[in-house]
């Protein structure tokens, strides 16, 4: 079995208005360094198969399919193996 | 100056129907062996600093008023700094 760690962003062309929407609501805070917020996704799972490169395809279109918007999105992941 | 990385995750104990329903959304294509996807928040930005304690504290006032629920959320953070 695998853990999955995945991150995906938004490529850096595409405007992120709620980053932008959370800094402005910062400001009012009085937190006044923050520059340039990006929000992105954090996803976890397990992986319940035992080979690697099968655990990699199956995240993989997980990923493309389900968890990131191609268009917009990029994603990138690490495997990490539980005994 | 410092480039921030926030993860975001929900408590264990809480329940995480967004992350249910994505998996019951990979069965129907298929991708039977994802068990558990929990889905957290990954959030970037720059900080206008050049003193590291200062730079965690505006991060760490920026995480907890603003962009984690102290409620249902724990948040981690990394300054890389950049010059």
């Amino acid at each position: 079995m695998f853990k999955a760690t995945v991150l995906i962003k938004r490529r850096s062309s595409i405007l992120d208005p709620q980053g932008v929407a959370v800094e402005k609501g910062a400001k009012h805070l009085g937190i006044t360094n923050i520059k340039g917020t990006r929000i992105g996704k954090l996803i976890e799972f397990d992986v319940d198969v035992n080979d690697r490169t099968a655990a990699e395809k199956e995240v993989t279109e997980y990923c493309s399919k389900l968890l990131a918007n191609p268009i917009m999105e990029d994603f990138e992941f690490n495997l990490e193996e539980v005994k």
